[in-house]
Formats: C-alpha cells, structure tokens, sequence
C-alpha cells in the first residue's frame, strides 16, 4: 500500500517547498500529548507498529502522482522528486503498551526534512487513536478486577478498519477475546461470540432456538436469556441444557436492563438447578465506570462484553496530541505560540521511582531508573521485529501493576509526576531567549 | 476486498446454524438510531455507499476460509457453504445527505437470513460513524452563517480510512474543502492546505519562510502567522506581499489563542496595511459551539479549519444504533427486552408537513408528504448508481433549509415529531399480544 497521500495538502506543500530549495537536511519531530483528557491517570501507547508500517512502505503510487500533477498543478520535476521519495531516517519510540503521560516524547523521528515532515498526519492519527482505546480498555480492565473482557466494539467503532485496531489495541489492554473475527485471524486473537436476539426471534420458541444452537456448537453454549423475559430465558436454558445433557459448563448472557439485578436472579436461578459452574456473561452500553459499579456491588458476573463506549473511547474520543518540530540541521528548534510551547531537542524519558524525566537523549540514566524510548528503526528500516500482541500485553499488565494506585484511580486520578532534566530547561531557557530576541527585530 | 470476516463472531455461529437447518427464508433487518444524542436535533444520514459496496462485493477469500476451517473449528462443508455466499437480497434505504430523527429506518434489507445476519456488523459500522460525522459537520455549517469550512480532522480522525471517510461525510454536510489528499483525490474533493509551524521555523526568519513560501506557491497565499508572536507575523505577511507584488488575495491563518481578539487585531492590521480584501483563516480546536460564538461575537473570519472535534464528533461520537430482525419467512417479528422495543414489519417513513410518520412500506403516501426510504438494491446489485459527492450535499443544504429552526438549535434543539401510523401500531400491538402469550407458557 503506497499512501502517499495519506496525509494534508500543506504538508505536500511543504515538503515541495523543501524539496526545490534542496532543504534535506535532517529534522527531528516529536510526538506527544499535550494534555491528558480529564480523568485519565496515565495512558497505554499504542499505534506503533501501523506507524513503522506506514514508514516502511511509504512512497506516491503512479495514480497519485498524476493527481498532483494534474489537480494540484505540482510541475513535472517536483512530480518525479515525489515518486522518488522514500522514507530514510530514524525513529525512536516508547514500545507498545507502557504506561506513558503528558509531555513524555511518545515518538521522535529523525529524517530529511520533507520526509519527516510527509509522516505527521499518519504517525498523529495512529498513535491517537490506538493509544485513546489502549487506554480505555485498560481502564475497563482495571474495573473489572479480573473478570474476563471481550471486546464487542466492532459495529459501532468509527469505520471497518478503525474496528480491528480497537480489537487490537484492547487485546493490549488485557482483553481475553474479540467478536471481531478478521481482528482475530489478522492478530491471532481468540475470537468469541454466542448469538444475537434475532435468532431466537427467527425460531418459533426461545427453547427451540437454544437447541438448535446447542446441537449446532456443543462446545460454545452461552445462552442469550433477555429477549423475551429474563427467569424465562434463564429456566429455558435450564431446560436444554438438562436435556441434551450438555457436557461443558452451560453459560447465560445478559444483554439489557438492571444487569445486578438480572444476574443474580440469573445466578439463583443456575444455582438452584444445581448449576452452580455455570457462568454468567453481561452486556450491553457498558464501560469502565459501569463495570466498576457491578465489581463493587458484588455483581455475579465472570465475564463482560465490552462495545462502541470502548470501542470509540466514548468519554475521551481523542488526544491533545502534536508532532513538532525540535531539531533542523543540527538547531534545536521550538514554537512559541500561546499554550504551545515545545521542548527543544532529541530526547529521552527516565522512568524513576519517584516520577518521569524529560531529558535530552544523550543524558545518563541515573541509577534506579529505566529509558523509555528505544531505537525501532534506523535508515528506513526496522532493527527491531513487529512484535506480536502478546508481549505488549505483557507489558501493558506489567506497567499496569507498577502505576501507583493514585494513577490507576477511575475518577480522580493523580498521575505520576514529569518533570524535566536541567539540561534540558537550560536548554529551552537560552533558546526562548534566542528566539524573543529575533522575533523583536 | 471480500471482507467477509468484516463481522462478529456471533454472526457467523448463527448463519452457519441458519444453513445447517437449510433456514433461508427471507428476514428483513431494519436499521435506526434509538436515540438522538444530547443536542442534536438532527441527524444527516451517511454511509449508505459503504453498505452497498460492501454488499455488492461480499464474500470469503481463500485465507478466510481456512481461519474459518482451523481455528473456529467449521467443519469442510460448512466452509463450502460459506464459499458460495454472496449477498442476493433487496435494500431499501434513505438517501445520504437527508435529515432524519429518532426511531426511523434509515435502511432495511431483505436477504435470505443467513445474508442479512452476515450484513449486520459492517451495515451498522458504516451507518453509525458517518451519519455521526455528517451530523456534527452539518451543525459547524449551521454555526458559521456562510463562513467557509474546511476539513482538517485527518491527523486524529480514529484511524487512516476514517479520516477519509470523515472528509467525505463533511462535504456531504457542506464543507467546502478538506486538508486530506487521499480523500480530495479519491472523491474529487477541493483539497486546501497552507503551511505548519514547522515551516516557518525551519528557516531562519518568519519574513524568510513567507517569501520562500509566496515564492513556490504565487496561487496560495495563506501565511501562518502565530509562531513567534500574531502582530509580529500579520506585519512579516504584510511587508512579503507588498516587496513581491502578490497576484492573488493575501490570506492569512490565525491557529492559537483567543481567535476574536486576534481575529479583530490581524483585520486592523491588514486593513489599515490596505489589503481590506486580505482574508482571515482560523483554526484550532474548533468545533459548532466555537464557531457560533466567534459568529456571535462579529469575528472577522472569512473560512475555518475544523479538525478533531468534528473528525470524531466529540462530543457524540456514537449512535445508538440497532438493527432488528422485523420480519422472518412473512411472518412480522419484535423484541420485547426492556427499553429495546422495535416496531415489526416491512416500514417506510412519509416526511408530511407538520412531522413524520413512521408507517407500514405499502400504506399509501398522504397528500404533501413524501417517502423517505427508496430501494437502492435489488438481488444484491445496485438499482441506482453510485451518486457523487455533491448530490448529497446538494439534498443536505436541501434538508437543512427545509428544518425547523428549533430542530436546528445547537444547544436546546426540538426535533421533528416522529409518530407511528395507526396501521403500524395496530400491528405492532397484536404482535406483542402474541409474544407475551406465547413466552407466558
């Protein structure tokens, strides 16, 4: 997939302007967030992996040149410049699933100018987004203090793609399983799902469509009970699984009203037929405060579908993120427009017992501490190999526990602290004053 | 693109269980949002294009097949079955572009059910994101009173082809153009973009950046001039127009701070300068509300950039949006979980003078009033073509014009009464008689 144009007019614009001046020298941008989004304690990187795909095979497809050829008015020569374009540099990244917070450099890319310049639009809309459901499904999972997630997201996350990174990104965040089945075969997620009120509907009987469906997948018998009533659906599934006498253990899922309510009139209802392994598996409008609210209440639920608030991350859909410019040709560079300012610089963050560090990137790591930005890419190619999901799970889950309980809070989180090196204050200080100083004359 | 693994598990369970027990009468799924956000008084219907190509070129791939054969555990000839499916049924749909409220089909299709079950996930995804989009862009375009809008959510849109898709949704609702190539090129959009902040600091003066950049582009001369200080940049635009004797109308781009005040500041300079035809861009940050209260206010902007907050409707980035079986072998079917009631049957809405009227398909039109959903596909095909971008937005500035003012409202709107004819409450009424008998033994 070229993608040449996966990306904004002006950074065209610019990257021409670059090029027929034959400014390549190199640039760093870096990427981060401003701000977090109100109650969020930390966030879960994520969109790492679709950005060194995107850098890797970036280049303008013969269809796309003639576009700007012949709607944008870009001459000849600037045309063949374009299909020439590769992306070259370097990249240093926070991995997929750490813990990170405002300010931390998420991403840093060093390359020719008009190349560095073509990957803001696609490095900012991955690693928003796949880091805003990253977090919101860790959230869930921390509500859900250990019972099981599935991610039911798919018919109402924004578009078909933006649906299989949500399944992606939640399996990072700890889910166990996906009802998104090309998310499944593309990431080698368990996939799960049971059935859907219309299929009850197009039997003539709830307890005939329970045993069609038991007969149909003997291994997989979560009932829906809520269609019609739900002691009715609940003693239907009763029924059915006594007389087939199903061998695994029998599930029922609830999918609309007072899920405390309807699971334990579920749970006694299971319990008195003597089904007491039987599991109990709830949905529908849920996120992370739900979730929280059930766990507290002692709710009877061992496993929880999880859609479209996670899914489009409902409370917080997006980031105040930026790629900025910090360093051409060897100048460090940075902006100073109203509530914008930028850190000069290649940099690094030390994680520390006691709180992040911004620093510069050549600063050492003090004792106790750990960096969190690592080389991936040098040259245009990746140095490190696509990972598979399980191990940023594994480390999300790791980064997860390390947070202090302060960060993890739903509500009223107090993030770690950052603060910055003071070599790179120093740094920012002189060039501020650089800076006032041309802009007065 | 096949794309039949673009589902939920649970869809695939229950069509394989419909083929097994050769349960392939025709079902008809009708499509609708439950509930209108909070402060919407409309919706813009989109995504219907989507649908059809996803319907039209719906299938399994070789390497779907075999996810489906060895890690779900279908057995040889069910995987056979799912080879030969392709979507064979009939559509009928409201147009893109249209207003709609609450409670209407916006999309019903009739297909063999284990078609129309396979359809669900991606018919909902489609529907419920751009319609999403569409809403909130038609709202920025009510906000600015004729002010132009361009799209520029591409870089924290929820992933690459949502973007696209986002660019498109906004021009149906009335944008004038879009900062995204790929969208620009593949709709045959206006594609807009000047320079970033970058830019400017990548040389070694605001006035150098300005004229390098007048330079290579004499046709678009819009600078940014907020990087080191507005006043300072409005003068550097200025002094770069009059010592290269631009052409074209100067234009100049505010991005940070209080947009009034520098709005007003940047029209003082500009004007006592004499370019009094110099435009005024601003953006960041914006969404409908902004915008009304920089309308309000009197501000002196001739266009907006509207990026994330419409990108993603944040502030309602969902819909509650479902779709139920109706109808099942000519027999009208419906749920009766609690606050999930749906209206049985075959419908089409009549839009009549005072409101809407959600009614059964063949009832007769009333005099004045006319039919909102048309069938769009016929035996899996389409039966009108593919309409372009500016169709919709032709029939939404339409739609938009035709609304009450108070549905219009951005802050307390009052939608349009929707009610239910009496054919249609007749039959929904006999059918719940009939459920709660049946479910009662």
């Amino acid at each position: 997939m070229p993608g040449g144009l996966f990306t904004d007019l002006y950074e065209l614009n610019m990257a021409a302007s670059y090029l027929r001046r034959s400014m390549t020298a190199a640039a760093t941008f870096s990427l981060f967030v401003r701000r977090l989004p109100a109650n969020r304690g930390f966030l879960i990187a994520a969109g790492l992996d679709d950005c060194l795909a995107f850098l890797e095979t970036f280049s303008f497809a013969d269809d796309e040149l003639a576009w700007l050829r012949h709607t944008q008015g870009y001459d000849g020569q600037m045309v063949e410049a374009f299909r020439r374009l590769r992306f070259t540099g370097d990249v240093w990244a926070v991995p997929e699933g750490t813990p990170v917070f405002a300010g931390e450099p998420l991403l840093e890319l060093t390359a020719p100018i008009p190349e560095a310049q073509l990957a803001e639009t696609a490095m900012l809309n991955h690693v928003t987004f796949q880091t805003s459901i990253a977090t919101k499904a860790a959230r869930c999972v921390l509500a859900a203090a250990g019972a099981r997630l599935v991610d039911f997201s798919f018919r109402r996350t924004q578009g078909i793609e933006s649906g299989i990174a949500a399944a992606r990104a939640s399996a990072i965040a700890g889910f166990a399983a996906t009802s998104n089945t090309e998310a499944a075969r593309r990431y080698d997620l368990e996939a799960a799902g049971t059935m859907a009120h219309s299929f009850i509907e197009a039997f003539d009987s709830e307890a005939h469509a329970f045993t069609a469906f038991a007969e149909d997948f003997p291994g997989k018998t979560t009932f829906l009970v809520d269609t019609y009533d739900t002691a009715g659906g609940v003693r239907a599934a009763i029924e059915v699984a006594a007389r087939l006498r199903l061998a695994g253990p029998v599930a029922v899922r609830l999918d609309s009203g007072d899920l405390l309510e309807q699971a334990l009139l579920a749970r006694r209802l299971l319990d008195e037929a003597g089904l007491d392994q039987a599991k109990i598996f709830a949905s529908g409008g849920l996120d992370e405060y739900a979730i929280a609210g059930l766990t507290a209440a002692g709710a009877p639920i061992d496993a929880y579908g999880v859609g479209t608030k996670m899914g489009v991350s409902a409370d917080a859909p997006y980031l105040d993120t930026a790629y900025k410019l910090t360093e051409y040709d060897g100048r460090p560079v940075m902006k100073l427009s109203a509530g914008k300012v930028t850190l000069p610089g290649t940099k690094q963050v030390h994680r520390c017992p006691d709180g992040d560090v911004i620093c510069l990137r050549d600063e050492p790591l003090p004792p106790g501490a750990r960096s969190l930005l690592i080389p991936v890419m040098r040259r245009g190619r990746r140095i490190i190999p696509a990972e598979p999901v399980t191990a940023a799970r594994q480390r999300c889950a790791e980064g997860l526990a390390e947070l202090p309980p302060a960060a993890r809070d739903l509500h009223a989180p107090e993030p770690v602290p950052v603060t910055i090196s003071d070599a790179l204050a120093n740094a920012q200080q002189t060039l501020t004053r650089q800076l006032r100083l041309r802009s007065a004359y």
